[in-house]
């Protein structure tokens, strides 16, 4: 959809909490999903079920997975009394969800999604063939319309999920009647080219990352690490921008001018790399220092976190207990206790 | 397992609201029902979410049909002050503790299960081959265990399903850790053959059924339509009881003196069928009379199911509930929240 028609429109996404968020999240998905808080009702989840479908044998890092999940969102500008931040287990009308919806996909729908395969593929070393995460577009469709998400930010590999979230609620909506469950639509967002220390995409499980966590010193040894330009060897060799790992990054934190300056600088042989990682790891630091200062606010008080995910739970819940209500009326199931103990917010909440 | 065994544990089985029970229950799983509740505790659940699994499509008539299962049940005999019964889907711990069973199930487990196979090929005129018809056993584990149940009543085709559940739990406490899962046995019952009126097994969908909330009429009828032995065409042809239908249900509901009389009679050319069923149909009555007493006592206050249901729901959330708390705890997922929401009995029930 286009990213004008936002506005009004209820955005989810969730993160998985399997480890800590890197600057190519920050120039990426976080920074849209600061924008889009600015202007429109943003819910974020910390996707902790989901994590069980492909690291079960993981899970006992999750809760300060979690803790850390929420401080990096927190700390990358995610504001929690405008963004409500909330545990996808604590709404268990997820699971129930969930459950209606498993019964009306036919798997073939879920075969053919072409993630499926693919993931099976890259992850056959773990015993990942199971139902659960067969059903994983079945899931993420429950999150989504649960709380009644309507934009879902998505990359294009997440297109087809999308997809079938919309086929399983037209199907749900004809086969028991009703009309309440949105139909979400993908917000594109911009992506740029964010490069690990190797020139690889920028990802956790290469090693090649920049953490937001990281300290300044942290920042200036991974920057010194990183490939530049092959042919760029003596520091007044002309290098070309175009190829180097650390103007790309300097182009998401440099101003304009500032990377015209170091555009024309390497090209003309004039800047070397020791100097040009100096001069990169300083602004990084600069705008990573803001998120530092947030970090540093919640690890003083750690219990915070949990007081965000209170917040995001009393604003996400009484959605959510409506919505397995209306889900319930029109399956035929009868509403009166779950309702009533769905809906009890504050009685539920500590 | 042996019948001798069962005393001290959990019985636990469900029975899908589509439609009334027949006799063919009565002298089947309902009578060991009967029997069991004499000498352990005994779980009865209304299988609502399953009937979603093959019969999505005609879930407007779930509340009546749940109506009618309860009153089925109670005038069998099962008796609600000993045995609990409950709706399952008035225990969403159902469909969470399902979901963490689909995350640690292989596919091929399912798929290898016989009677799956064997059910898509019957039902193929509806679209049922679904993510939650491949997971029937998976649910079925998880309606199980929830409650701690030790002991399943099943036939013969439900014993694959059963095995599926123990790997399921025996899966979880290894990946999790923990050991609180029963590894539910199965309990094969006796089932006497039970002809329908043409002579096929007795079975709603073949209009051969002789139904408990039939009245004398109706069955004074039915009995009449039976089909006997083909070769006895004049009142004193001599008669084949152990190929006669009448003879049959005689076994179940008349003394052993008296089905000796009939086969002698029958066998003799001293007794024609229309006399024989006569007979039949008094005593068949005689059995159905005091389920017929009991139904009227519902149907003369029908809001008493829905206080059955309150009972049962009594006795087994709590149960649930502490179950998936045990089961978040292994899992790594923050309890608080649905701890206390689920835990909450007295504000949850109306």
């Amino acid at each position: 959809m286009d990213r004008k028609s936002v506005a009004g429109r209820r955005v989810l996404t969730g993160f998985r909490p399997t480890g800590p968020l890197h600057i190519g999240h920050l120039f990426g998905n976080l920074k849209n999903l600061v924008d889009l808080q600015a202007e429109t009702e943003v819910f974020v989840f910390v996707a902790d079920w989901h994590m069980l479908s492909t690291d079960f044998d993981r899970s006992e890092s999750l809760p300060r997975n979690t803790w850390d999940l929420v401080a990096d969102l927190v700390s990358a500008g995610i504001d929690p009394d405008r963004t409500s931040i909330y545990r996808q287990s604590d709404l268990p009308e997820v699971a129930e969800l969930c459950l209606y919806f498993s019964m009306i996909t036919p798997i073939s729908w879920l075969e053919r999604n072409p993630t499926y395969k693919e993931q099976l593929a890259n992850l056959d070393g773990r015993e990942i063939a199971t139902h659960g995460f067969l059903g994983y577009p079945i899931l993420q469709g429950a999150d989504i319309v649960i709380v009644g998400g309507e934009v879902v930010p998505v990359g294009d590999d997440q297109l087809p999920h999308l997809e079938i979230t919309r086929e399983v609620v037209r199907r749900f909506h004809h086969l028991f009647g009703g009309d309440f469950f949105p139909e979400p639509l993908g917000l594109l967002g911009e992506s740029p080219r964010v490069p690990g220390s190797d020139g690889r995409k920028m990802s956790k499980s290469y090693g090649n990352a920049i953490f937001l966590a990281d300290s300044a010193s942290d920042v200036d040894e991974k920057v010194k690490s990183y490939v530049t330009d092959p042919e760029k060897i003596r520091l007044n060799d002309p290098g070309h921008p175009r190829v180097c790992n650390v103007f790309a990054i300097h182009e998401l934190v440099s101003s304009t001018e500032e990377v015209e300056v170091v555009r024309a600088e390497c090209e003309g042989g004039e800047r070397g790399c020791v100097a040009c990682k100096a001069e990169l790891s300083a602004r990084l630091n600069n705008v990573l220092e803001p998120l530092r200062d947030r970090r540093r606010d919640l690890e003083s008080a750690p219990e915070k976190v949990e007081q965000i995910l209170d917040g995001g739970y009393a604003r996400a819940k009484p959605i959510a207990a409506a919505m397995v209500a209306k889900a319930r009326e029109q399956v035929g199931v009868a509403c009166s206790r779950s309702a009533a103990s769905s809906g009890d917010v504050r009685g539920a909440a500590k």
